[in-house]
């Protein structure tokens, strides 16, 4: 299998002042594309030390892959470097001042180069260019005598991404004769305990060879990834198919999505399906569900507003909770959270009305309601209200968040048909 | 200057399957606490790559600092690469043994070690050890005979954090009698673009010395971080503050606040200390307003609550925005915002109402309303209706998130007494 190393080029990532996303997305691309990834790497901007770096990849693997590294200032110090390890020299590329200019005349600007367009045409003598669909600095690969290779990507994500997928992977599929590539579908699930996942599959780690699975647990959620070795697609397709009817089966209605999907995304289409419509009632996740349902492209659908009551006096006045309830109960209590969620669906004209009320802390707690007490509703229009009370562990923020899932799962398992097995938040 | 490498050991990190949050702490730290860092490194569970690493970073810098692969199933393997890198041998470290037993007992457990456990007290030979205040795994410094040095640290955060602040920091302090730190105060500001902040203030990037002085762009917000050398948190302030003094008698209110608060912190602080209280009627932010407020501890200081007002319907119900003012202009209108916000104030009894409605896409653009089109209204009881009309770029998430931004902004300038500078979100 052909092996490389990434790089990560400019000192704000190396010192954690800008995020880097972009490493573990070509990781994750050249994994899935058969590809073996030995180390990543990020240096400063700084040429000597880049050079460094990339001779010592070439050493361990067939090539190395860079990011960043190609803007205005520090464009020369990336392109020195990276001859100086493949011992090459830098020339101008005159089909690239070309593209270039082309490129900025689609973005509607005319006129002569400027000197930085200019350089981003010099280019290491011998290589391929890539070019680059949603910006004007051309990628390239520079090739060694021995054949390894370096291949220099730009840091924006989304220039990259494109390069990425456009040019260097069809590269490095033909360069190195890799027929077969990973493709993956992954199996998103709600309301089960990583261990009870683990439980219901793991006779399958051990029959499965191709396609392989793996179990990664999220804050309330457990994702089942299903990885096939194949030549295309639809080979891959083929042989997913069957290992997901089975994980199906197994795992049941805890599954709400594939791939991009989201709970969110899931509950929207599936309630717009039924011709029905979502309210909420929001205290301790103070607008988080309302804010996640309208994510969702086309949430207008099926949803129509949310009643973010804070105070009790909101309470009283938006929801028509009886103002005795919340003497006699409390704001955290079972009665508050059952008229939340009915005057969501009364003030809202919702057919479902979801409701949260709790302890979010750090203040707030009493001898015997403990910060991270939390009830949720679910009300139906006409029908019952389910109501179920958790302590949800962890800081303010892990509260709300945690609070939020567990009031989808609630609203997604009814959707279902399968109430009863909601009682799991997963704590990791 | 000392010099460093950071390696992280693991492959679900080096394949992107988990976020590495650590590497740029410990970068961070070091940078801070005046030690260069050359670069970072990630390496999947594979002993012979990772001493290569290691014996890599030893050449060219003083010595590597790594993190994870300290866990049960990968521990000896990171052991037996350090102990190559360094040229020593592993042995059972008897004290290491006291202190797993000491820490397991006070999280409640008690009884022999487990074979897991007494691994983990099995250490270079010859090195320093590193308590773990968070965890039972002990982390430890080894150390070649030339000097150099190999620094490993658990996985977890938390751990890690600590132990790199309370062990590691002042080991390196001591070691290479590095007397002077990097103190830093970062402020906050909102509504001015990066080009502005960096004109009001770039007389100074060229005078001073000590502090310097760095800018860096956010979505919607630009951060001024104030860099200082000295051998104290106090000496740090004394030079920290006149050039603070000077930042804002340049950038003026722009500037919400420093360190770890957000704007919305800001607003909450300031509403409760006039005596104030807040209400929102959000349709394109959905909820993300109140979302944002509810977030601040102590928040039911001066929120009641909001109103997601998605569907017409709503708007009219709830926030009494009149059926004829929706027909005449639409949602999506000057006239509607600024009902919208004034019915927030009504329904939930608050001194602000704060108010949005646009179009987030990538359905709903018409002729004369594109996506993207946003309108903010910020009411006063009793007062006039502030409403203003933006254009924001970007995706569904990206819209919906400066709208959000700008209605932080909206306020937070109503609230410094400073309404005409609102006009502008950063396109960055």
């Amino acid at each position: 299998m052909p092996s490389v190393e990434i790089v990560t080029i400019g000192t704000e990532i190396l010192l954690g002042q800008l995020i880097d996303t972009n490493s573990s997305h070509i990781a994750r691309t050249l994994a899935d594309g058969g590809i073996d990834v030995f180390a990543k790497h990020s240096v400063g901007d700084n040429t000597a030390r880049l050079a460094a770096m990339l001779e010592g990849a070439l050493e361990r693997a067939d090539g190395a892959i860079t990011t960043g590294g190609l803007g205005p200032t520090v464009d020369d110090l990336t392109k020195d470097a990276v001859a100086a390890a493949v011992g090459t020299t830098l020339a101008l590329h005159e089909p690239s001042i070309t593209s270039i200019e082309e490129r900025l005349a689609a973005f509607g600007r005319s006129g002569p180069l400027t000197e930085n367009n200019r350089r981003q045409a010099i280019l290491p003598v011998g290589g391929v260019v890539m070019t680059n669909a949603h910006g004007t600095a051309p990628g390239f690969i520079a090739l060694r005598a021995d054949g390894k290779f370096v291949a220099c990507m730009p840091g924006v994500p989304s220039e990259m991404r494109a390069m990425l997928a456009d040019s260097l992977m069809p590269w490095l599929h033909e360069r190195f004769g890799v027929r077969d590539a990973i493709f993956t579908r992954t199996l998103h699930t709600i309301g089960i305990p990583e261990s009870e996942v683990d439980r219901r599959i793991e006779s399958l780690f051990r029959e499965l060879v191709n396609p392989k699975i793996a179990v990664l647990a999220h804050t309330a959620q457990v994702d089942v990834k299903i990885m096939a070795k194949a030549a295309d697609r639809a080979a891959a397709d083929a042989l997913i198919a069957p290992v997901e009817a089975d994980l199906r089966n197994r795992i049941g209605a805890g599954i709400y999505g594939v791939d991009d999907e989201t709970l969110a995304h899931a509950i929207v289409d599936r309630i717009a399906t039924l011709g029905a419509t979502l309210g909420c009632a929001e205290s301790i996740t103070g607008g988080a569900i309302a804010d996640a349902i309208v994510r969702v492209p086309g949430a207008s659908r099926c949803f129509f507003g949310g009643i973010v009551a804070y105070d009790n006096t909101v309470k009283e006045a938006l929801l028509d909770v009886p103002h005795a309830t919340l003497v006699a109960h409390g704001a955290v209590s079972e009665e508050v959270a059952a008229a939340m969620a009915r005057g969501a669906c009364e003030r809202l004209g919702a057919t479902f009305g979801l409701a949260t009320t709790g302890i979010a802390g750090p203040t707030g707690a009493t001898a015997d309601k403990p910060v991270g007490l939390v009830y949720i509703a679910l009300a139906e229009r006409g029908g019952p209200v389910d109501v179920r009370r958790v302590t949800l562990p962890g800081s303010r923020d892990e509260v709300r968040r945690r609070a939020l899932m567990f009031a989808l799962n609630l609203i997604w398992r009814r959707l279902e048909g399968d109430q009863k097995s909601v009682s799991h938040v997963s704590m990791a």
